[in-house]
């Protein structure tokens, strides 16, 4: 089968062997999948991963031994594979898993090809009515999720998101429904126009509100946002990162301690309320697609992805 | 009246003017004051504060206008002197109000002399049972129960206190109440023998145990103990961080992003909740007063408050 890899260089592979699943797993002919910031961080060699690249996907069960009920349907899988043994995984924190996998990012084959496998129990069915262009942001939206499954976003709370990036914008929208008072600052014309069309206040770095927020959202994807949302958050107020970027952080913890400030790393999230979200309507992700490559033309996909000003760009193997 | 005062040196005075009470203050005779790690600081140079030191005291009200009630009561009293007008103030977040001043640490003379000024807003009135060399320590105290008063503490969980200082020994006391399993990691053999003595579990830092902690309280007092705090805390784990210093720490933030970490600076507390438990016993103080002096040898005290070892150095105005 053709896939998307990575061994220092991207390359597409032609004659990749089709995936075998192992026992509990399935086998998913995968339809649709999205090139993310950590796919572009994993080709600059950011993460210690060689493979096939892809971790937000649609595809149909085409084989599954221990859920049958699951073969046919059209599906998106969590991306951490974790063991359900360990203490971690006993006391609820499964995506912590110590000896979990990660799909397309850690010790396990991505879905940027043909086929790809994944225990089914982190498979969630789709309903018909969720096309696979909207399904596909489950797993994106999921981490934007985490923010409110982690905290309690008031009504009442000003809120600030850094960054307009594709994060940012999903987080924007699962914040906007709080009916919080949300600004988000980027430095992207074209994205923070979405959001304003999306009724969401935006400003840009050089002329944002002095006012400042109980919460401050970091996704900028790099060190750079750190010290602006340091400086637009309250005394006692929260700073949620979400950005993973290589290199270190030098900052001033007393400050921290002074302000009592709680910094608030945040990652992976939950599916369920993301799909649920997704399938009501509740969050706008047609005018955050590029473009549409076949997975022949993945090369060009992933630079088109690396454009200034570039939002999700889907990969499909529709081609066929 | 004499003073302990610091203007690039430490310095007892002896014929400062006594304060005048400004409106809404009570003048208060000092009977007792204790020495702090920030006041070792301020002599250090890290503080940018010239004036009388001290912020623990206890003292008699000997004049107070706006609160007569007060009068002739032994009191203990907060240290930041807030404006109450200010949003931050509305809010309930009189310690981070933009416009205090700070008893013996910023732009107000503190209470190492024989006569200080506070707003009477920010007494609180004594019991009798409560004796003078245990209520001098109910701003500290206050400054430990903070952790509790800002995250829940459950009592299954796993709580490690690195640092065996003052503040760490108060610190261990007030989460022990919680029932939570706990461990204080220190280095010097006669603090963590207090602890042990209390019935609290102990460690050095190159013997602790290598299970992580849902709470780690960062309370070494210098950057050398995040590594290891960072080190201890579980994924999800919450580190609470009570270290102020000169300086910045570098870090790795994304392992904060990826291991989903929350960061909580914690600094002053809430007295009441800190009077109640002194009053009622449950915390022991009497094993950590070093040594008391009379303010005329307060700079010997100093120097034995520097010492390595030393817990509570306290100053009395008694021997007048």
């Amino acid at each position: 089968m053709r896939a998307v890899r990575f061994d220092g260089q991207l390359k597409l592979e032609r004659d990749i062997p089709r995936p075998e699943p192992a026992d509990g797993d399935a086998l998913i002919r995968v339809t649709l999948a999205g090139i993310c910031n950590t796919d572009l961080e994993i080709t600059r060699g950011y993460f210690d991963f060689k493979g096939t690249l892809g971790h937000e996907f649609v595809g149909r069960v085409l084989r599954c031994p221990s859920k049958p009920e699951l073969v046919g349907q059209r599906v998106v899988g969590e991306i951490n594979a974790w063991c359900g043994e360990c203490p971690t995984c006993r006391r609820g924190d499964e995506t912590h898993c110590p000896n979990r996998t990660t799909l397309g990012i850690f010790k396990r084959d991505g879905a940027m090809a043909e086929y790809v496998t994944l225990p089914a129990k982190l498979l969630y069915a789709l309903p018909d009515s969720l096309p696979d262009e909207v399904a596909v942001f489950a797993e994106p939206l999921a981490a934007a999720v985490e923010i409110t499954e982690r905290l309690h976003v008031k009504p009442t709370d000003r809120v600030i998101v850094i960054g307009d990036g594709k994060l940012g914008l999903l987080i924007a929208q699962v914040l906007q429904l709080t009916g919080c008072d949300l600004t988000v600052i980027g430095r992207h014309d074209e994205k923070l126009g979405i959001l304003w069309q999306l009724g969401i206040k935006v400003a840009l770095p050089d002329d944002h509100p002095s006012e400042q927020a109980d919460i401050v959202v970091e996704a900028t994807g790099n060190p750079d946002g750190f010290d602006l949302a340091r400086k637009l958050v309250k005394p006692r107020g929260k700073m949620v990162l979400k950005s993973t970027y290589a290199g270190e952080l030098t900052l001033n913890m007393s400050m921290v301690v002074v302000d009592e400030l709680a910094l608030i790393g945040s990652r992976c999230g939950p599916f369920a309320p993301a799909l649920r979200l997704l399938e009501q309507g509740l969050i706008n992700v047609d005018s955050m697609v590029t473009a549409t490559y076949p997975l022949s033309d993945a090369l060009q996909a992933f630079e088109k992805a690396r454009e200034r000003g570039a939002l999700k760009v889907l990969l499909t193997t529709d081609e066929d």
